[in-house]
């Protein structure tokens, strides 16, 4: 058999997570959250299955909760999308992905993607035919470089993908940086797929930039978003997907015929508890309380702390410790000091080094202090 | 923007079922029951997600779930599946199915296909870059025609979609008709996409023949099922491949790039469901009483009623009673009778026409006898 995917292997995550139960390591690599989501979202669930909701619902998802969704990125970002025709409810982020990328990329198109990124979009990419074309992020800062954006760009790109808050760099793009992507694609016909999964995790009164705060932007985009991510409950598979009416009728073709549709209850659920924005709006306090206590620790170790704006990610620079290439050293940290991290490398199609490594503090305190206590001891 | 899907609209189910509400119809048209599932399987997934478990399972899906799989397939069938290696849990059938085909088919391969078929086959195999070559079962009767088949292989056929219990025409393949299968790929490099979600509804003592029970034919083949179907609860959108090693690796590969992974709590609830066989081991004997109601009360009708072997859906013909196309007669049927028909056209490409439309029985007995009081009528 003849793989459509010969450079793929398992993801790091799965990796990782696997060598960290191995060694009980405390495993601050895959990002998810090691306690659990308000209680009443798991009843708001369970209401709907008692009430009978088990069955088909629309293709584009539950409209409680495409409205709930509509309202949510109108109210904070000031564009309104309908409900109606503009918004799909996904499972799960990676699923809207590559659906979108499905939707637009044609054989022989490129697609440009920003390293370091996350592992699935290449793979995405080559499934529709398309190459994707790796323009890095500035080393070490993971600053957008628009003179080298602006030199990938051929008349076969198709798309470009950002994402911000980023994974794994947990830098957020500035509203300045925004409006020069927007002022470089306006006048092409570059469509734009934005991973903002960790857009309620931003830090220090900062601001998430969707790209629904930008009209040329959004107009060509699709945002991409996870209530997984923002609700605490990252295995119950549901995102969702907001787009003009034209791009989202050509999501919606390879939609129905990918998942369909997506579960009937946990749409019920989250549209139920979605009536209450205060879950979303306080998510960035709770975690910037995460982030400082991790760094504090962080800085009694002898890591070098990198800036973390958003998302639940912290970087570090390990090389005063270590020689070792970044998988190396995740590895051996997680096997003889017992707590797991994602190399950074493993976000580069050539796995560049730079001699750092991601954390996850979506943890409950007593692992992240777990951790530091470990952490000291390198 | 350019399609990739340019002969794709909205989905006949979809539009039937928007119809039938529009009209207050009896809605026999898109296949899911309209009574609940046992409350038990509810209970499970509550309890699953009460024990917190909320986060990431691995990738190819809970193991307790994938060794209820693998132990049902040996029990029933006969044919050992690894549950580590050869199984993998999926957002429901169509997700498995076009992960299959992403998984298999290169740009510029062909897939056989039978018709009448599901609407997302054609689809999935155009966004791999692949092309579907139509292989019509006999008109009427819908038996597999091996001659028709053996002439549509080409160098180029990388694989055959069957699917029985067959959607929808009800019908289901013999023994002999997967032995001839079996004979004619023996030879071949062509993989099987078996699509069996109909496999626990078979009626008149006939046996379900999985390829599972074919050993050249399971040694090509993905195995798809759809635990929706089986317990009631097709928003659900959880289902499960089965393949040998080498074709589930590259399965996999595609699948972690695709939705990743599917709802945990669920998954847990199913497979602590599944520790009791008895509601798969009766749903043959629970659908084949509600198809007999269903056929006493068409017996008194002016319609044609045609075989139902499996699957929980009836054809019948009602060529004596209007000359309007399968559409048009579905359309005038759930405005003016009050119950909504699929037709058969929407399963061939060429939209084929045989005056013959499809009806579900999944339905309460009164839903059931206010269509058949309905159809009298016709
Ligand atoms: C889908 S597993 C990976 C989770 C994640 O988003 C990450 O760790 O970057
Ligand atoms: C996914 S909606 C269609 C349900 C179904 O399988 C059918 O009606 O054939």
């Amino acid at each position: 058999i003849e793989s459509r995917l010969p450079a793929v292997g398992t993801t790091i995550f799965t990796v990782m997570s696997a060598l960290a139960q191995e060694h009980g390591a405390v495993n601050l690599g895959q990002g998810f959250p090691d306690f659990d989501c308000d209680p009443a979202l798991i009843t708001a669930v369970d209401d709907a299955m008692r009430r009978g909701l088990n069955q088909y619902p629309l293709m584009t998802g539950v409209p409680a909760l495409r409205e709930a969704v509509a309202a949510k990125i109108q109210t904070l970002y000031g564009r309104a999308y309908n409900p109606g025709t503009e918004v799909t409810i996904t499972a799960g982020a990676t699923q809207a992905i590559l659906t979108s990328i499905l939707a637009i990329v044609h054989p022989g198109d490129e697609v440009i993607v920003l390293d370091p990124c996350y592992d699935s979009y290449e793979p995405n990419i080559v499934l529709a035919g398309g190459r994707a074309v790796h323009v890095p992020l500035t080393p070490r800062t993971f600053r957008p470089d628009f003179a080298r954006i602006a030199a990938a760009i051929t008349p076969r790109t198709r798309a470009i993908i950002i994402n911000t808050p980023h994974n794994p760099s947990a830098t957020i793009w500035s509203a300045d940086e925004m409006q020069r992507l927007s002022d470089l694609l306006c006048d092409t016909d570059i469509f734009v797929i934005a991973d903002e999964v960790y857009e309620h995790m931003v830090f220090d009164g900062q601001q998430h930039q969707s790209i629904a705060r930008f009209p040329e932007l959004a107009a060509r985009g699709f945002i991409v978003s996870s209530f997984g991510k923002t609700y605490h409950v990252t295995g119950w598979k549901v995102g969702y997907v907001a787009a003009p009416a034209s791009l989202m009728a050509e999501f919606r073709k390879v939609h129905q015929f990918n998942v369909f549709t997506v579960n009937t209850p946990v749409q019920h659920g989250i549209a139920a508890y979605m009536a209450n924005p205060a879950p979303y709006l306080e998510l960035s306090a709770f975690y910037q309380r995460k982030r400082d206590l991790f760094r504090e620790g962080l800085a009694k170790t002898r890591f070098k702390i990198l800036p973390s704006e958003g998302s639940y990610f912290q970087c570090v620079d390990y090389a005063g410790i270590s020689d070792e290439t970044e998988e190396a050293f995740c590895r051996r940290l997680t096997q003889d000091i017992g707590v797991a991290a994602i190399p950074l490398s493993a976000f580069y199609p050539d796995r560049f080094e730079q001699r750092i490594v991601r954390f996850c503090f979506a943890k409950k305190d007593e692992t992240l202090k777990t951790a530091l206590d470990r952490l000291a001891s390198v």
